[in-house]
């Protein structure tokens, strides 16, 4: 009996979008998708590739992080997606990766700012890069604290307006109303992250977009007015 | 009953270069091809991912912004084909892209020097950037408002000579007599702005090609003597 | 008769990784694998392309250099991959590739610093770029010089715990406790080289990792208590 | 009737080479193959697309530049190939491109330094980066001074020990015994240029490598003792 059949299919095809977009090599990354009224989400399993995974491999845990479904062991990263679940209510699916440029300025300890529309499209915000972990954190349950670290960046930011953000020394987590909005998240975060770095080498002066401008493009795709897409 | 056939067919093709040649991801981007005769021009529909895309989802729209055929909403963008339609007369087609070069030098808001015999074969002119349209343009009729600041920029600029230009803050447009070959013109300034990117990182005070030898090249394959290609 | 049928399939198997993961071009690069109970390694024969290559091409040689089956000339780099087997007691494959961007820290001189947890999933150590080889070592035994220049440069580090070097001026060699994980070692460096050049573009005075950061990703994959992955 | 079938074929096959390595775009590039003792080379129509080029589109042309066979107008860059072939005698093949690193390089205006091995190995001096040509020569019969203008950078050069150069603010010709010779130098040089590009991004004051090393690399694959490949 397979309880979280479609749960798992949504889960594994959005993990699958991993190797299709390049944005992560052999194991690395995982996706998860959520089922709130089950109160539980199915993720990928621990260091399985992605030529070999398959749907039935995902696992499914609990908000506590236990498993509810599923033989094998489920992302090292479980319990930060746990953590975002748990704090961000209308978060449906997550994403993280290690694609190149996206880790690159979070390895650079600099946030993402909005340099042009491409970027506004999806947020007027810059994407922001959190402070380092601390020792003490890091020696605690650490994938735990890397997601009340993101909360806590996210303490002054709506996590609905901006989907994406890069752990310092580490890499991108985003988010979205499902498991496929957030992978979409994660390709337009190394797109964004790509141009922003050509751009600072041709203009190490330049500024943001004016406010007007990236409020116009944000709200073209989003809010009530949205004009962008098929109604 | 179906009056635009050939001219959605056209459309669609030049659309279907955008993924061909890695221009832009998902639904972003937009080609038109332009009938005079019949004061119309097709476009692709906003939102729609290519790889969904079909001849018959492309919105046949006039001079004035009405839908004229289709079904579907038509690109966000169409007002900027359309204020490009009605300026540039011998204009048969438009590509709007994001592609990452030359993305990152309209947010840089630098143009686009003539460094070398590559640019030159297609212009003998920088890529110019425009301004950054202000508050008040924006905040009107966004769309009309970027075609009209192209418009402006090409007021001293042969739409003809020059094919190409990066939007401030935004990204490329680009035309020609026809979609294919706007579509080209878009393929051929992203290799020129990655090529001229890698030229300043490696020479930061690299001067553009002495004119007569972008005269030369540009009159290889442009104007009454051209002898370049087949006759 | 065939006395290192498996043996020559996996050091072919591990020389396709090459092409596959775009690590070198034409002949460029070679792969071994080591049985240490027979006291030999099997190895790309030299200048062979890898759309050519076949099981039985790969030449098999004992520690002292001697070819013990195969009638082609095996890679001239043959005594580096020697002098490394012979040092680095549970090294079971060696991997050598011409991957750009580890060449260019290489060529730059450059040890690769950890400055994030892709790289600490892999090493809690600096990928080290050796010293440049002296005339004397090079008009000597050169390919033999250089893997003593190798051994030198891990007398105060283990090989175990970083299995990545650079060669000044030259290239990568990785290895592992098998064929197939020396080549996933050489396309992990190529990704953590590439993720690193960017990071100093984007932040000229970046740090390392914290230790306490990078000691514990490194545990999660290594060690007693690791944590990632099946068990 | 075909008097040229093989040198076409030859041609034809070594002009797909371009696009097959991503070398350049659209119709851009050419290679030419010569037949020696028929005083003929055979080189790529003018404005002919790869994917739609076959061996019956290949033109072939005395040195004097005059058409011995084919319907088709040959390259104009058709003049810099014989000015080549006039004058480096041994020559069998020539490649011409516009890929991205390589033109960087030109467009720059700088000689690629020997950073590293993979340089080494095919050449053991910088890839040189001509003049400017002057307006004379532009104004005069452009193509033939670009060949000119080539010989002349190799008046102090073995055009034997080193088989690629740097046209400023144009692109890289190579060459050697053949034409598919002269293509395998063309990947390797835009290969070379990546890589040297990177190195001074991460080293600004980066050296060449010693003599002793450059000798000893190049000499591995040239010259009587070569000991590279297989017998």
């Amino acid at each position: 009996m397979n309880s979280y059949h479609t749960l798992k299919e949504e889960a594994w095809l959005a993990n699958m979008e991993i190797p299709k977009h390049h944005l992560a090599i052999y194991t690395w990354g995982n996706v998860s998708a959520c089922d709130r009224q089950a109160g539980v989400f199915a993720i990928k399993p621990s260091g399985v590739p992605y030529d070999q995974l398959k749907p039935e491999h995902i696992v499914v845990v609990d908000f506590e992080g236990q498993i509810v479904e599923g033989t094998l062991r489920p992302s090292s990263d479980t319990p930060t997606h746990m953590v975002l679940y748990r704090n961000f209510e209308h978060v449906g699916g997550i994403t993280h990766t290690h694609s190149p440029y996206a880790v690159a300025w979070a390895q650079a300890g600099r946030s993402i700012p909005v340099f042009g529309t491409t970027h506004a499209d999806h947020s007027h915000l810059a994407v922001p890069c959190t402070e380092m972990l601390d020792k003490q954190a890091v020696q605690g349950d650490y994938e735990e604290e890397t997601g009340t670290l993101i909360v806590k960046t996210f303490s002054t930011i709506s996590y609905e307006d901006q989907q994406m953000v890069l752990v310092a020394g580490h890499g991108p987590f985003t988010w979205g109303k499902d498991a496929m909005k957030s992978t979409y998240n994660a390709v337009v975060l190394e797109e964004i992250a790509k141009m922003a770095f050509i751009t600072t080498q041709l203009n190490p002066g330049v500024q943001s977009l004016p406010d007007y401008l990236t409020e116009k493009h944000y709200m073209r795709k989003h809010g009530p007015n949205a004009y962008y897409g098929q109604r």
